[in-house]
């Protein structure tokens, strides 16, 4: 099969479509054919050599995809070769081939076609595992999403609004605010333009977010723990502003309030499938229904893995960035 | 009637016994004449002049009592006057009388006598509230708990040990690891000659703690991540080492890890109640059985509170320092 490689890691450049050996079902896992991968922001550190694979998991990019299952593994029940399936990977999704363990597959829901499927598995298994199972953002509270028109930005928004809670998100371009608006966003704060902690107390009457979902890290922790309210949890998802912060552990316990940090990635088989679980019992019926939909940027090829770095690092796109297996 | 009271924020001389009005129970309270207090670190910072009684409280120190109920406020049921009761306080305690609200009542436990009793309602509520409620410690699990030879300490050891968790305890003297030790601490840290992070790592096949109860917060925040096991639960309670410290969000989020920071002074009534009714549940009954006991250092005369104050300040004290009213 081919595959995209990292001979070398480095700029979007270093990712090769390149002919690899197939991978092979182990016990427990099926073999399912690509349709389509997106771009994580895992991958662009991956490539960049920052984040190796775990062990055991495929050296190729790639943290989720759709496609067919092409063979079952020794040991795989309730799935059949030829079903339609996406899932959350610990790697190999840029690829024609991948083999997924059975406890990480989810069927393509209703109304979603078997392309866009790739968008889902890694941002709705985060949103949930960290909003839902971590921070236990419940209806009424306000949850105050942190990079908006992201994919998981745009899947945060959808699925706390479906569940009754009220959302305000921060994004840097007015068009992007927008597109958050269209998705059910309550509050739109510019962070180029507005302080998110002033506008967060302002649209909750002083109170502050119940749950914050971050992926700024450092940069945000203070202003973050401000913008909390009582009782308030925050969820960091990711780093892209820098690893060590100061804590003000004072105001922390003045609220009573919790931060966690999670990875998907990393997590045991048996963690990710009771995530994969819970999202099919929670949030399948969702995609069912309509009420909360897949949103893609654009589908590139494959092959042309390298442009879609280039466009997701430039932070253009809105959702995600699909990659179509040929 | 008398209480301690504090005209001029200082040194323990500032603890003034005299002669104050009665309190009135309010709508939904009770009057307690109370037979002892205890003293909490929070009662230190209060005649420190750091910490000020939320609004609505008694301006004079002391967070828990027991005593007997003298009167009943409008609107309280399930408690007669002449009950013997102990009670989680939001001040007032160091007082002949105090006013508390209905929810924060717990009868004597069978077994305890009335002026020991004082000892409970804090530490109970504080390490069952925190290590039960919020970080979830599971039987199996390893609890780390900073200051083993402390009042919260030495329930902290005793109420995990009763619940089939794993207890390691830091403590600064051979003599007071050896009193955690007869309650039932597995793993014994002597913070001024070993490093507690290689030492937890060591006695836990190098996974770390599942849960830490810190009351040092900044000093000891880097080196509580470093402890941490994949999935811990760091619970500070307490800022003796600083209020403001570096996070390595990086090796939290590696962990899966989460923080929470709380205390029980401030919080609403309804929260307050749901702790106690908690405790009663599952706490009081491993009381009545002498599975865990209240462990008192002494007991002095209530208008010697300086004294016990200087006690506690030179830590020399194991378990909680009482204060007997007249």
């Amino acid at each position: 099969m081919h595959a995209i490689t990292i001979p070398e890691p480095g700029g979007p450049e270093a990712l090769v479509w390149d002919e690899v050996p197939d991978p092979v079902p182990g016990e427990g896992e099926v073999l399912v054919e690509v349709a389509a991968s997106a771009v994580n922001r895992a991958d662009i550190l991956q490539r960049q050599g920052f984040y190796n694979p775990p062990p055991g998991a495929s050296p190729y990019p790639g943290l989720e995809c759709s496609g067919t299952i092409a063979a079952l593994g020794p040991g795989v029940s309730g799935w059949a070769v030829g079903d339609q399936v996406c899932a959350l990977l610990a790697g190999g999704g840029y690829a024609e081939k991948v083999a997924v363990p059975a406890g990480q597959l989810l069927p393509v829901p209703e109304g979603v076609g078997l392309t866009r499927a790739a968008a889902l598995p890694e941002v709705v298994c985060t949103v949930w595992s960290n909003v839902f199972m971590v921070a236990h953002l419940r209806p009424e509270e306000t949850l105050l999403v942190h990079g908006g028109s992201s994919g998981i930005g745009t899947m945060a928004i959808q699925l706390a609004k479906a569940l009754g809670a009220r959302v305000a998100v921060t994004a840097g371009t007015k068009e992007k605010l927008d597109q958050c608006a269209g998705l059910g966003a309550d509050v739109l704060i510019n962070y180029r333009e507005q302080d998110f902690v002033a506008e967060i107390k302002q649209a909750t009457g002083g109170a502050g977010a119940d749950v914050i979902l971050d992926n700024m890290g450092a940069k945000y922790l203070d202003r973050n723990v401000q913008a909390l309210a009582v009782n308030g949890r925050l969820a960091i998802i990711g780093m892209q502003g820098g690893a060590k912060g100061e804590l003000n552990i004072g105001a922390l316990l003045n609220k009573r309030a919790a931060i966690s940090a999670t990875s998907l990635r990393a997590r045991p088989l048996g963690e990710k499938a009771a995530i994969v679980a819970a999202v099919r019992e929670h949030v399948w019926p969702l995609l069912a229904t309509g009420q909360i939909r897949p949103v893609v940027d654009r589908e590139l090829p494959m092959a042309e893995a390298a442009e879609a770095h280039r466009l997701v690092e430039a932070s253009g796109h809105v959702g995600k960035v699909l990659l179509v297996a040929p």
